[in-house]
């Protein structure tokens, strides 16, 4: 199943950090894996660092010197979500593409094992500073690897030349983040749609326009 | 300083659930005055009702017995917070009125103390579902308060009729609690006039519209 990040998929580590596939590749693998188990299970409040080294069957030890505490554990599973950013989608049409990330949004936020993990990696982010570089840092990456589409349907004439395709990719994104996470209210396709229509209503009215 | 709840000032208790001015109204006032200010100087993860207790210079006992658990602490904060909503905007025009709401909640979250405060609440929700009812009962209480202003401006043809006022509303804070807890981004008066310009841009294009 498509998600906003391969979470759940083994991949190879940082190039260039450690040899792909190696001893220390592979123990980071199990670590940031048994973490999501557990962040996706009980929360950021119930993290613990024994019992993520239990269940990644590597020596707590280890755990302990690579990554701290459990705040260092939840910033290294957040630079690991960053590296594994999906592609974004190319529909055809700037509508098109933005009601996609709406709904790939949607459905990451309401699947109960990813909506689980990214309600604790928020949570742990407002109690460290640490965590919270690092949501950044997944953002930022998101962001970034969906700003193209906005290129592109500027360049096609759907939205005015000097849109801010963040700004524009923002505004998608936050209504449903506020019902996820602020107002804890239901979230489904509906919503999905009118953060898209909403966000390209205003674009279209010039509201995330740079002046150059 | 105006802020989107009167939480610093003393206020009776609910009316009808104790006597106002009254012994158990007193201790719960010096309760969640401690909960929030230890929840401003360092967050929920580190609250305790211990101290909680000391501060608010009332048995451990009685705190334990009433509240329970940090997380009931945190919950009756927002029961607390919704009760003493402030009244809306009324500054004669709809982008007037959404322009203060969204300067209201940027000030708000960008106040040292009182965006501690949030922080610390949206994170607790995160851990625990009475948390996350009550954090819906506060922003509830909120958006319903701020509703007129839609029907007000609907009635003098701001925006189309039949626009969802809620809906409307959520869309100028949504990008700004987007930014303040899930991007971690700087948060600034540009950003409430872009959040309220985009939301009123949208509405009227009848985003907001919902079917009668």
């Amino acid at each position: 199943m498509e998600q906003e990040t391969r979470l759940t998929e083994s991949q190879p580590a940082v190039p260039g950090t450690v040899r792909p596939g190696g001893r220390t590749a592979k123990v980071r693998r199990a670590v940031l894996d048994a973490t999501e188990d557990a962040l996706a299970a009980a929360g950021f409040h119930a993290l613990n660092m024994d019992h993520v080294a239990a269940s990644a069957g590597v020596g707590k030890t280890t755990v302990y010197r690579r990554w701290g505490s459990p705040v260092g554990l939840v910033a290294d599973l957040l630079r690991d979500m960053a590296e594994q950013s999906l592609p974004a989608s190319d529909t055809g049409s700037l509508a098109g593409d933005l009601r996609a990330n709406a709904a790939l949004v949607t459905k990451t936020l309401t699947d109960p094992r990813m909506g689980a993990v990214f309600r604790a990696v928020i949570a742990a982010a407002a109690c460290d500073e640490e965590c919270a570089e690092a949501l950044n840092g997944f953002y930022r990456a998101r962001l970034q690897e969906w700003a193209p589409v906005v290129e592109r349907g500027a360049a096609r004439g759907e939205v005015p030349a000097g849109t801010d395709g963040i700004e524009l990719l923002r505004a998608v994104s936050a209504p449903l983040y506020y019902r996820f996470m602020i107002t804890r209210e239901p979230l489904g396709p509906a919503d999905a749609e009118r953060a898209a229509g909403a966000a390209l209503a205003a674009a279209g009215e010039g509201v995330f326009t740079t002046p150059d």
